[in-house]
């Protein structure tokens, strides 16, 4: 955790439960990259943005406790990483408030998301900050305060999140250039080998197109899931082809290299359907089971968690609260003496 | 301090140093009214409002001290009232992110301030958002949290700043019926027969205008400041009008009613300008001389300052902690176990 390591930060979206996509997508790489301690990882639920989309506290709360739960059954080091909810670190707030003073209105006017809102009011020929919430319209700045507040070198992200991080270089630069060097300018760290899993029906696994197959299933329920993937009328017997195929491409992001030359051949020789997803239950089961035994485990002992969550919180604190306290001396407002 | 009482909550902006026209139409009549033990009374310094419009931390720091020191310094009582640097509240900008996420952008494209900058880039043919900040297109959201975090029931304000009142009304009543009853909807307490002080150039005495009269000036000085203040060319011995005369209008603002009968008789009998100036100095002196050597004492002490802040800033917290815990469950992230 030494300072002069490579700061690498990854919030954690908060709304929805786990699925498959997720897991292969973003949690199994980020858990792995964990591990090295080459890095100094922060890891945060970023349960302060889920306000802007979710007003039902009940499904902000369980989604919270289920996410915390599934990264530390997935084995999360919460020693050799920083894990943490944002909504425990007050400084990030505070930091927020401090970069909107100086972030420009125009940078805000052309966020992908607000733009977005706008088109979509617009075509249907209404106000077009209809429903527009100032949450939507300035997560760009709470955004760059996550980043900013640990003065993060790099922070993985899609394509589609790129905007934002040069948002926060953009605001970051503007502080610095006020009041003198205070914040690391973090980048993007593009991953275009990310794995994109397939979903039920074919399209690419999202909670958005309700196609999704939940992480931590029961193994019945999971194998149940599992058999409502779409697949093509091909009778047992019948060549199948791999590569256009859902089960496949599944099966692909859980086995080995060796076990993905066997399913080939098993689809060249024409498995049935069922016994494919049969094979795949298995396998799916055979890496998730112990984990979905030590998440069922964490999510009867909401103590546990968040003993690690404050863990994480302090050992955050302790850093953000260091340079927040240097930026409030910064802009004329030094502690108390 | 029983939260029976009504709460009434004062801003104080911190940008320049104090002058006889804040004293007289904001200073004199809040310590006075804060004496009451019917009211639960807050004072806060809104340095974080200050970051909007001031990049220059030098004069940040300095204003908010000169500030602190001259309420103090006028008799402010620390232990009926709350007195506090907002920037000591982090629950106040933790609980503006929240609002943030319920607060209608179209509620902050209506906003005074933000408008009245659009149209001066608009007459100058520039971008309609040139040069401004998120600071100033989302601080009635920082404004709501100032009100909001406290409960208050009654803000003391001038007419122009009844609007941020009601936005704060607006997005209090917004989480009320998203989330249930939480806040308290405050009003606006609108005194009309606030004393306006004229200043040196017979315009109103404001920072803007250049035409002020510090608060605490030494005799020699302030003498000085009151010679300059403008006058007509009649000579000793014409008969003078008091009612078009800042110098008239100053001596009211300080006088007893005797005082001010016995002045407004000399200006009838043809007093020297000089003469009434010098008169206008003696009467200042008198009302601010020992809050004058009180001021000089604690600027002179910032320690004692700042352990006057910090007591405030404890029993802010206080409150605004009890509070906060309780929006922050209502939106489904209570607080670790």
């Amino acid at each position: 955790m030494s300072s002069d390591k490579l700061r690498v930060l990854t919030g954690i979206t908060t709304t929805g439960t786990p699925h498959l996509g997720n897991y292969v997508g973003a949690i199994r790489p980020a858990i792995a990259a964990s591990k090295s301690s080459d890095f100094d990882s922060y890891f945060f639920l970023a349960d302060y943005h889920a306000l802007i989309k979710c007003h039902d506290p009940a499904q902000v709360q369980q989604s919270a406790r289920e996410i915390a739960a599934t990264w530390l059954a997935l084995g999360l080091d919460t020693d050799n990483t920083t894990f943490y909810r944002q909504s425990d670190v007050p400084e990030i707030p505070e930091l927020t408030w401090v970069l909107t003073c100086v972030a420009a209105k125009g940078l805000m006017n052309r966020a992908h998301a607000y733009k977005a809102a706008v088109q979509a009011n617009e075509d249907e020929q209404q106000d077009p900050d209809y429903g527009v919430t100032m949450g939507l319209f300035s997560y760009p700045i709470l955004m760059a305060a996550d980043i900013l507040a640990f003065n993060a070198h790099k922070v993985p992200v899609g394509r589609d999140q790129i905007q934002h991080i040069e948002m926060a270089r953009d605001i970051g630069q503007r502080f610095n250039h006020l009041y003198g060097e205070t914040f690391t300018l973090p980048e993007a760290q593009i991953d275009d080998n990310v794995a994109v899993l397939n979903g039920l029906d074919g399209r690419k696994m999202s909670k958005s197109y309700g196609n999704t197959i939940p992480l931590f299933l029961t193994e019945k329920k999971m194998q149940k899931s599992i058999n409502k993937i779409k697949t093509n009328l091909l009778e047992p017997g019948e060549p199948k082809d791999p590569d256009t195929s859902t089960v496949f491409q599944i099966w692909q992001a859980f086995a080995s290299k060796d076990q993905t030359a066997w399913m080939r051949k098993q689809f060249e020789e024409g498995i049935a359907w069922g016994q494919a997803k049969k094979e795949l239950g298995g396998l799916i089961n055979e890496e998730l089971s112990s984990a979905r035994d030590e998440y069922e485990k964490l999510m009867a002992d909401p103590a546990f968690v968040d003993a690690e969550l404050r863990k994480g919180a302090e050992k955050a604190r302790a850093r953000a609260g260091k340079l927040l306290a240097k930026v409030k001396k910064a802009v004329g407002i030094p502690p108390l003496s």
